[in-house]
């Protein structure tokens, strides 16, 4: 039995919220209406597509047990039947009736340099990054008012970990982006507007919005990546009002941009940017811009004390994946999970700086490039495109068995020069057919740890 | 920079409230409104008078560190300048960064068995008892769904306390009341609405209320025992709106009996009974029902690791402060800490138990008893009268230095019959003046660890 | 299978101890040899028959679980079965895997005040307090090299218990001792040498015996209460030995006094005082001096969490035991346990308090008395006698029914003096039989918590 | 003041320990004195020679800070005046008090698996692997009875590590050693016989001495490695004396090695192999079988929490090292710190498993080879060579700049062969003078990440 806010409320909130921030803002451009046609016909700022790669940063108390991955709690707690092992573990480590927020002291980020973080962020060739400001367990990692005790200010790091590290990756000229769940697992007034049917938004009304609002204007976030969507409509979330506001009167009105999770039924259909599912990549060319989000660890987001080797992505795997994702049109966020003592694990930071060395020689074929009329080819090795105007970069993400290379796709001109980028001699080819194809003698290709090279094509029709 | 709601919310939901319970409750007799003319006119439910005596319990987080009294958070990190003795404990004893909500864990109440404390505060003699529901620390002894991971079923006691001593206590035929702190020291919400000169209510919108109207609807208190007013006027807290739907619609308002803490400006002149101040003693005779709230520990509310003997009141001084208490009309609400763990100290336990045999054998001169035409007299050692009818009660507060004791109040009869309550036999007795004192001729005094004896005056005129 | 040192080291230790001792002696008086005919012949030093009344503390590491009794590791890890109460206790209150060393950290000893303790110790009438230096759980409450990390200098309290109490009990004139137990119920050189039937004593030599040479040294006992004796014979735990020197050639070899408990068969038998069993009393009056140890919790003699005041002896029965030791002939060695934070609950202090406001009118029919020629007799109410020269103390340990008293035992004089104690003026008496027994006329007896009075009688034949 | 043990005492127990084992060995082979003359006479058994890389395994409680290195505790309280990095460190983020013996219970292994362990350690192309059984800090990991709570088995894992991971290893036909510190930073019998100009020897007689029996046979270990011995004397340690006992007459007399830490002066001259210093690399061929030991970490050998890639040996840098080494007719012994979860940390496993790959083609020129006549040559690239009979390797630790490559130094003969390890086709070459030197033909070399590749020279005079 509870007594219950009624529906109503939202109204005179956001009334409210609109007349405190039309005094704010002096002149607007565009503006946008709470519905998905206003909404989804807003241009994506430019910057996002030109930046292909982000660093994505699961950061929260789900560190610190560091097992299985960062939904730990959800499956020792909350699912039904709950997940066994994760049962077992806390039953043969810990004493009977510990809570999971007991696991927020050792969250203790003594050993967190933002500015380290973000020279290694910078060192791998992304352009964003995007941390979670506030998992699916609802801890903020800033001193959200809304979650008293239950956030990085009041323990745990004390710190305001989502202004240190974006700081830290703004003085680097990184865009910075944040992570926010819409549903918490355990919020009683969560569970209570879910036990309502959604009918009630006590939840929505009196934690998320006051504090995503207020994030927003406390951080003003490049990205605002939306997740844990999935259980309501967009109705329940106020989504749309929000985004009128974010995309209209917001501070960062001309600048941010948002994903697809914005309610069930929502993503690869309304928002800004499309992530689809996790780790989604599309059969072919999409015609809406997408974004790649995974994972170096492939078994977790969050950091797990227990990694092996062979459960990480090794360079070449991540290098591949970058090039399909930007060949074809997508952004790629690649997720690191730093230690619950505030470090970036090695294995995490040696893939990384690994990433920034290929795209030091092979960045001009992915920042700001454009798919290529044809994407792929396979002829005799895997090769994916992009380009820029008349210039196309043939990718190359396995060395050929032979001091040859043969490419199908592109009809060369006389006027049309091979090189490998990184290697200042001009390559010898010869064109297969009269404007289709070609064959390209490779100089000896150089030792990268990525294993990809890239052939520059200029003056392709 | 906040996003604040605005005041004009508080309507919506109190008419959401109103719609709500009206469908609930079918016959109403008395109606209150919300104005303060309306309900001081309420007439206290009976039983709170006739009961003179209950135990009062402060249990919560603060047990945990036991240390200089409940208000320790607030020594430690609240008042400017904080503490110093409690700055110390704290880092001379904790690591740094070490926060108030680390404690909760230690609130085992591992021991904690509500019918062993109700048999003791049924051996006590009270009629009544009255827990912290929650304290300015805002910890909750029941799993408020508005205070998450800060309550007694999400962490520490994994229990509800506040259902099981109810249950405990009720089936021994005691009144159960419960203690609530409108203001939370803390609370983020709170203290941006005193920020806001509590211009806005969003902490008692969001929180205070929903929760304050769950808890009554949940645990039905015989008593609401309300404390943290002084710092906002009763308009901020909405109490005359709680109030009358307490009164009129409430699932107790036949029966519930409350204070007077309802706002700053409150205290001793609206409400229920009057507490006035803590520890508060009238000079005489009060026209308003009153109640003193004390504690055995004369330094705390709270469980001190660190009590010491000569800080506590020891039994006779109890007894007399019950005694003068009862004779000026007022009801006496008697504290003990609990430990985290659990226990009642044992000191405390042998208080009460002594009031309890005290109550034994004079409890006839105080439970439903009513203040005399004279509260006291000091002619040769202090006594405290009560009454009930033409039955008056001298009760001797020391042990007169003779065998005769002297008393020039009452005005005696013929048919006037003295004794000792405990002893069957009457005592002979001789008027000093025609109709006006009386000398009488005492038994030995039974040892009494109380040291109190009662002179039962029949057919005083 | 182990590399276990043979018996004959020891010899070596002996020999070279022996040589090193007998360089700091320059004039011995009396000197003992390594047999109990030599040893039991020591006459014990005068103080402490004297003395009568001696506080015993058990305190360490058992105090913080304070749980069952001081026992708890044994019950919970030793004995086979183990309790389950206490492996439920454990099991269902602390992590798998968590060790019994783990209590000790929290030992913390925070608000240990020796000079609070000894005020309290002084004013209990106490003439000598006895701590618990090492108990069988091996922790030592002092720096002891050979217990590394598991004493009270490592750890926990960080202090050495055993010198600052010490200090502070002896500028209070009262003698100091220290408990120790000879064998450590987990110490795995001790389970070695048990396992080897006793033939092997690489304990004996390698840990208990250089710690309490060292420990007799360091801190100079007056007493050495040791315990821990019955699983070996004396011969394992070179009691005599150890004995020999302690009584001959050690810094308090005239002012020491030990008890019986140096070996299997030892108790009641050979040593200093006897103790028997714990809380032993003797049927009639031993020819032997002994002392009866007894803990106010009749429950345990370490702090326990969760006392109950019925489990806790009052202070009459504490004021009958201690009359009746006395007129015995025994010393009485009465117990509290204190807390973890370093406080003697409050309830102890009340006792020890009630005990000395008792003694202080009392107290000269107890100190330095001698038991009569008769203890007791019940003629009315019981009465215990104690005697100096020709007074003799009739203690009357209830209240008579009748406002006189009769003895049967004293044989009057005409110049026979009766006297309450705490009262000046002679009492009214008349002899029974010529010579034999008389009636006494008592005053109104004072209130006293302690619920026992003494009538002196002076020239008693 | 103590009552120290004379040092006689030790004959006593050589005594006893040589009558013991005389009794179990039924057959000597080879006898040894204990004298270095005797014992430096001692060859090594042939395993060891053969075997070349080892696995060295730092994990302790030392493990749990993580911090600085193993010596943490030494740099905290033990050396003057403390390194303020640590004293900092743990005042920040401990509560006043901690000990380090604290740490423990959270040395909790339960990530723990041996033969995951042991797998890896396998594929690393390691033949034996050395475990710390006991460190500078005293804690065991096997449950030492002469370290009562300071070892695995009482505390932390709850688990005999020296035992498990010994069986995985052997299992996998690995030799296994165990790593033991002859001094102990902080035990009180040590810093006792060190206050004493170690002349006296309680700590070596009734600690270190039973328990390095105890583990030797109990584990059997093919490799003691010795430490800590540099503060005294080999005459302090009773080195000579249990070496005597290890070669003639222990379990593992035929099979074990030493090293040369047996007391101050004894590295680089008595004992087994030679370490000489850590990390150290002779400039020439030594004379005496020697190891270098190192660390994948260049900071620290125990697990860092805070390590930085750039702080890790990457694997080229390892590749090199151990060829130099071997080349040098060293063994190798590489280090790696496990988490006190029981994790290898990735990077490390990614290190060992790409030794292991480099191995898988290049093993031949390292197990059971011997130096060459000329160790290394520099013509064009770094090169070192071993051999085998007539073989000989020259290994080129560096990608030659052009498709040849020159060897001055072997001398060829007609039948002289070149092949490239892992390629099964002769490569053309051509003598530079007669007999000295030869220019082979390079064929593309294959992308290895070791970056080290070998040339096979049958048949050189």
């Amino acid at each position: 039995f509870q007594i219950n806010r009624s529906v109503e409320q939202p109204v005179v909130i956001m009334l409210t919220a609109f007349v405190f921030v039309v005094a704010l803002v002096s002149q607007t451009a565009a503006r946008y209406t709470a519905n998905w046609t206003s909404l989804d016909a807003r241009p994506l700022p430019s910057w996002y597509d030109e930046a292909k790669l982000g660093i994505f940063i699961h950061w929260g108390v789900f560190s610190v047990p560091g097992f299985v991955n960062e939904w730990f709690w959800w499956y020792w707690q909350g699912q039904q039947p709950p997940d066994q092992k994760c049962v077992n573990y806390m039953s043969k480590n810990y004493p009977p009736g510990f809570s999971y927020p007991q696991f927020a002291p050792q969250f203790h980020a003594q050993f967190f340099d933002p500015g380290e973080w973000a020279d290694i962020f910078k060192a791998s060739g992304a352009k964003y990054v995007v941390l979670t400001a506030k998992h699916h367990e609802g801890f903020t990692n800033w001193g959200s008012p809304y979650s008293w005790n239950w956030n990085s200010v009041d323990t745990g790091p004390h710190r305001d970990l989502v202004q240190d590290l974006g700081d830290a990756v703004r003085s680097r000229s990184l865009h910075y982006g944040l992570y926010n769940s819409l549903y918490e697992w355990f919020h009683p007034l969560y569970l209570m507007d879910k036990k309502n049917g959604f009918k009630t938004q006590v939840f929505v009304m009196d934690k998320l919005l006051p504090e995503l609002y207020n994030m927003v204007v406390r951080y003003k976030p490049d990205v605002i990546w939306s997740d844990g969507d999935w259980e309501a409509p967009d109705t329940y979330w106020n989504s749309t009002e929000f985004l009128a506001w974010l995309y209209s009167d917001s501070p960062v009105k001309d600048t941010v941009v948002t994903n697809d999770r914005w309610g069930a039924g929502c993503p690869c259909k309304h928002g800004g940017f499309y992530n689809c599912k996790d780790k989604y990549t599309p059969g072919q060319l999409p015609t809406h811009k997408w974004e790649k989000c995974t994972s170096v660890d492939k078994l977790s987001w969050g950091y797990r004390r227990d990694m092996r080797i062979s459960e990480l992505m090794d360079l070449p795997t991540i290098i591949k994946d970058l090039v399909q994702t930007v060949a074809l049109g997508g952004n790629y966020l690649l997720n690191v999970g730093p230690t619950p003592d505030g470090m970036i694990p090695t294995v995490f930071e040696e893939r990384l700086r690994g990433v920034g060395a290929w795209l030091e020689i092979n960045g001009e074929a992915i920042y700001a490039s454009k798919p290529w009329r044809v994407q792929a080819e396979n002829s005799t090795i895997p090769i994916w495109y992009t380009s820029k105007g008349t210039t196309v970069y043939a990718i190359l993400t396995a060395k050929p068995p032979k001091p040859t290379v043969q490419l199908l796709e592109p009809k060369t001109s006389p006027i049309t020069k091979v090189t490998l980028l990184g290697n200042p001699k001009p390559l010898s080819w010869s064109p297969i057919q009269p404007n289709a194809g070609l064959v390209i003698l490779l100089p000896e290709l150089p030792y990268i740890p990525g294993q990809a090279w890239t052939l520059r094509l200029d003056n392709i029709q």
